[in-house]
């Protein structure tokens, strides 16, 4: 089968758009050259010659020689316009942009298939782990039962510095910054959104769902606090951001990014600095595990470089799953063992929530609480200030060995 | 896209066929189905009806409805002719016998392009893990540098139990093969023939070059004793059975499969049991980690299913990489800093095969060099009998601190 020839439009050139012009003149095989790169800025001193590039974007949108469109840049909103108008002009398109695909994900299907062109974005989840390629080709079938990942790289650096190097949370952002790990809005990764729109997008690729920003809960990892900073180094545990998905056996998706204990046994324990993981869980094939940097220009850069040399064959994701019908489960099905740091809020007011307390502990200026809660509630504990969440795993067994008496004026129907 | 309509002749009844034959129930959204099994011993209780199974192979090889032949027995020999028949009648065949394939590889890529069939081989190696698919398909550049695994599940077992549980070789050997982990000839698994036949499929799919077994050193685990034991753990270590290639600049691939002590900060450290982990090494995308188990009946059956999965959407393996050039490396241009244990043979005979020495021991029955050496000169001293080998790693460098003068007679050219 003879490869496709592919003519790049490439939409910024910042470090993952550098990367990838380098990537591209390391692969003289892949016979693929970048015809115009748009950009915004004017007067920016770049390494490449200026005739390169425009400021245009319809120079590119509009060019019936390039047939592919490589979608970098940090705006979501702009990045969508311009996704929306390569596929309708019938070229094929790659992004980086998870943002811009979790908050469209219908519309950008329903693209692709009304105008017969791929739309391929490995480099949005995880960058340098083929994780969609996978979930899309070799989990193909009914049998996958959750996946559970570090997917974000620069809170996964923040984490590792804060209890390695026992420097601050806001030192340990600075520097991801300065190293170029983090976004420029700092809250979309430590705030859990970043690794939220990973987590939509890999829900539809392993469970064939299509949710929205909106329906699935993030926590991050801004208001850990020394109190269960301790608590995780004293027990042998690290907290990493987990972005969690599972299908319980009526087809129901739990789904939910949260700060998680994670133990020695573990091996996402070993998963430090800017590397991601993420694990599988399938009926016949166990755990698996798929590792790699979650951040920087030539992490991301390769997946990009990925996804063109798979357009020079014709692939599309296929979607296979996505007739299925299931949905995501009730918040109030889902139980989490959590710890919940207060700072001498009510305590008991707090407890309240709880459907089965396991510890308490408090001293002079804070506290905290073990115990199992809903998702619901859960949800809306979290919006009091001061308080911070971790997660231990979900309760799979609604058996409650202290189940409580709750409180009549907190039941949720 | 529609799917294709996969209908099956099966080869083999072990717990790798009954897994599958399970896996296909739990399955049902594949609509794919087994229309006859055929198996060599007669008079066998199983735990499926009768009706299913054939002792004739030509009932499936030239049954026009089957179009799909599954073949999972253990003699490599046998299952060439089967699998040769199969593509010669124009069915697509799925296999898991890694013997089989490295040892007709270009017999058996010639077989696929004159009757445009596919070959699918994902349970070869590394069991679960769909580390083949991702060679072809995600690292499909020119980028990859090296890969670098433990891909035996059985040895991997063994080490695991004898370091940690502190039994005997023998003891852990035999009980690897009582939970159905080593194959019944344990010679293939300890003396790494088995993961040298994954590893020439690894690097036909990763680099492009096809070889045969007898071209690619392999050293198993089968002569490993307490000196090196020890070592290992006083040191920090852990010994593995290591896959190993590598591509050098020239395009030279350096290749083979030996123990190595991992130490604590290589990810690979914490692969133990029956566990696989393959390590990639590209240009651009650095440092990544597939993990799954590599041997059990459930996670063969998981890969095999998932090959079947992509024979409905008419996948094939393109070897795109096929046309390159490169050639394995001369074994005289390969520098390896290993461990040598003796048993009281003449060291002084032993050590002038290093080209550099850097500590010796000994006690009153035996004792370890630890320097460079060739792989050619190793490929010599490893046929000496009562010596273990093992390695800490390739040596990039060739800049000796400790430059030996060479025994003339040693010399080679």
């Amino acid at each position: 089968m003879g490869r496709k020839n592919i003519k790049i439009g490439l939409f910024g050139f910042g470090c993952v758009g550098f990367g990838l012009y380098e990537a591209l003149q390391k692969t003289p095989s892949l016979k693929t050259n970048i015809k115009r790169i748009c950009v915004k800025t004017k007067n920016k001193q770049r390494p490449i010659l200026n005739e390169h590039f425009t400021f245009d974007k319809n120079e590119i949108l509009f060019d019936n020689e390039i047939n592919t469109v490589v979608e970098l840049i940090d705006d979501a909103d702009a990045a969508f316009e311009i996704v929306k108008t390569a596929l309708q002009n019938g070229k094929a398109v790659v992004t980086a942009n998870k943002k811009m695909i979790a908050e469209h994900f219908t519309e950008l299907l329903d693209l692709q298939k009304k105008h017969n062109v791929p739309l391929l974005y490995e480099a949005a989840c995880c960058a340098s782990i083929p994780i969609i390629r996978n979930l899309e080709e070799y989990y193909d079938n009914d049998l996958l039962e959750s996946i559970e990942g570090i997917v974000n790289g620069s809170t996964n650096y923040i984490l590792t510095n804060t209890s390695l190097k026992n420097i601050s949370y806001n030192e340990a952002l600075k520097e991801a910054q300065e190293k170029g790990y983090a976004e420029t809005n700092p809250l979309l990764d430590v705030a859990g959104f970043d690794a939220k729109y990973k987590l939509i997008i890999l829900i539809a690729h392993a469970f064939g769902i299509v949710t929205s920003p909106e329906n699935v809960f993030n926590i991050g990892i801004d208001k850990l606090g020394e109190l269960e900073l301790n608590y995780a180094k004293e027990k042998g545990y690290k907290i990493k951001l987990i972005a969690f998905a599972e299908k319980k056996e009526d087809g129901k998706i739990v789904s939910f990014v949260l700060p998680k204990f994670i133990n020695k046994n573990d091996k996402l324990h070993s998963i430090d600095d800017v590397f991601n993981a993420v694990k599988t869980k399938s009926y016949f094939s166990d755990t698996q595990f798929f590792i790699g940097k979650g951040a920087g220009a030539y992490p991301t850069a390769s997946a990009v470089l990925s996804d063109i040399s798979a357009l020079t064959f014709d692939y599309r994701y296929e979607y296979k799953k996505l007739n299925n019908v299931d949905s995501l489960e009730n918040d109030n099905k889902v139980f989490l063992k959590i710890l919940l740091r207060y700072d001498l809020n009510s305590i008991d007011e707090l407890k309240d929530y709880f459907i089965e307390l396991n510890e308490s502990y408090q001293n002079f200026n804070s506290g905290y609480i073990i115990g199992v809660i809903s998702l619901k509630r859960l949800k809306f504990v979290s919006t009091i200030s001061n308080i911070s969440v971790v997660l231990f795993d979900v309760v799979k067994q609604v058996e409650f060995v202290n189940k409580r008496n709750l409180n009549k004026s907190l039941e949720v129907a």
